[in-house]
């Protein structure tokens, strides 16, 4: 299967100049130098069973899921996407009508239109077959942007904390079709000064905590501002919780939490330069931990709610 | 967990300066500058039951096969290893008396005496729990050597084709504790003329008949030649193959085989400059595919034998 799924990788794959080898070597070889700068590096897994169904969704779905996951990662640094290198471990068997060779191609196909789409190159990959479950590991290279990367740790007491897009919900189908936010990473922290950010794969009252911690500063939310998915109101009516507790405690948004000087802030707020709306939701503070701001301003500790593995 | 197994390895991981951003946020950032020239990137994943059986083994064996097939495949490519990225997928209710936690440290126990052998960093990573069995992937960056890289396709008809150790009969336990060649590949690339290389992973005979193939020649072996490991001979005994069958077509030997002009050839063998035994055991012929000569001098097609990933 691998000599064959390999063939047919090889063929549909595009060419790249910074790919001196490429598939069908022992590994690849990239010219660093021409892609430039220091090199950002991330690698996640997904699997069968834990961040999808593959018996209930088609397996493209989960390539583009594999990929996406990785490219938020590169999102939340403020890296340019280079190359992702993708291993599988497949189910010996497939997957319902599919064999593991089909289920590997359309894995491959729910990846490649998101590679082109960020210009990212597949170098390779590893392919297994198993009789467990379906997991596909993604290791993902990229470039640091100008203005440097944007790590969790750059927020400074006084900015303001913003997110993009809306949140809570997303298992209802949206954690499948992540659109990862890195052109929207690279404009802010190239053109609006945003000091720290972090991508919302645990729930955005637990990642918002992290970067607080990360950055030695507290973060306080206002959480009467903070953008509430559609999914999360929907979602609400089935589990009996507030839309605003699915949308702090609702894991896999894979928007950016991130931070700006205030009056940077408030330009991007009122300018809204992105292609999906940036709010406003805190400020950071002294205190360390995470907090909401109550009615009268005062600050009230906040739960912060998410998604740990490892606790399921 | 995760939080906790990460602090754990933060406190346990050595400090490199090539490192600027490391475990902790949600990339690694590492100045490739310093680290010179092209990137040479590889991903393998080893599994529960296809790879090694952990009710049977020390978990920090499985770690450290998880980094030495990849630090073999820097090895196949002559390639300096720089960093690791680490993907884990657990067993959520660990293995035997072991937590997932426990595990996980476990698994880099076995391998950081590797990586710190091998002068590489562990960059970052991701730490999953399921109920499918254990999966451990790794991906390796490694830089090209002074020489550039040895790919498959380097051989030239006439050069001899040579081989590191012996082979065969290595799922007598060798599999586990494989040595990768690094430090021998660097040698052979900068110093004795190799012209390519990969590494034995799924059985001499199929990987030199790959070899052979990638460079556009025949490769003919002189079987007679072949160094059989102790290890063939005593699975001879229980299989009723000959250990010559199980040096050819046994995989996961993790030994070099590659190419060199005559004279370098002649020169290696005569000298013995690595620490692992050199042996000539075939030339690369005009004719396509692979060949045994016979005792006239004759080829005589030969089966590339090996370990074929999807068709057990």
């Amino acid at each position: 299967m691998e000599r064959e799924f390999i063939e047919w990788l090889t063929a549909t794959l595009p060419a790249s100049p910074l790919l001196k080898v490429g598939l069908g070597d022992d590994a690849a070889v990239l010219n660093w130098a021409a892609a430039g700068g220091d090199l950002v590096a991330a690698t996640d897994t997904v699997t069968d069973r834990v961040d999808f169904h593959l018996h209930e969704i088609e397996p493209r779905r989960a390539g583009h899921k594999a990929l996406a996951v990785n490219l938020s990662d590169m999102a939340a640094m403020a890296a340019e996407p280079v190359a992702a290198l993708v291993s599988l471990v497949l189910p010996q068997k497939g997957c319902g009508q599919r064999s593991a060779r089909q289920l590997a191609e359309e894995l491959f196909r729910g990846m490649l239109p998101l590679a082109e789409e960020f210009g990212c190159v597949i170098a390779g990959g590893d392919t297994n077959l198993w009789d467990g479950p379906l997991a596909v590991s993604v290791t993902l290279l990229g470039r640091v942007g100008r203005a440097g990367p944007l790590t969790r740790s750059g927020a400074r007491r006084g900015e303001a904390v913003l997110v993009t897009g809306a949140c809570g919900g997303s298992i209802l189908g949206r954690h499948l079709d992540v659109q990862p936010r890195v052109r929207e990473a690279l404009t802010l922290r190239a053109e609006h000064g945003a000091t720290a950010a972090i991508d919302v794969s645990d729930g955005l009252a637990l990642d918002a905590s992290r970067l607080a911690a990360a950055s030695g500063c507290g973060v306080a939310l206002d959480v009467a501002a903070i953008p509430i998915s559609p999914d999360a109101g929907q979602l609400a009516q089935q589990t009996g919780r507030t839309p605003l507790q699915h949308a702090l405690g609702d894991g896999e948004d894979f928007e950016l939490v991130f931070t700006a000087p205030i009056e940077e802030a408030e330009r991007l707020v009122a300018e809204q330069p992105l292609d999906v709306p940036v709010t406003r939701i805190g400020r950071c503070v002294d205190a360390a931990g995470l907090w909401k701001v109550d009615a009268g301003g005062r600050l009230e500790p906040l739960r912060p709610t998410g998604f740990l593995h490892g606790q399921k």
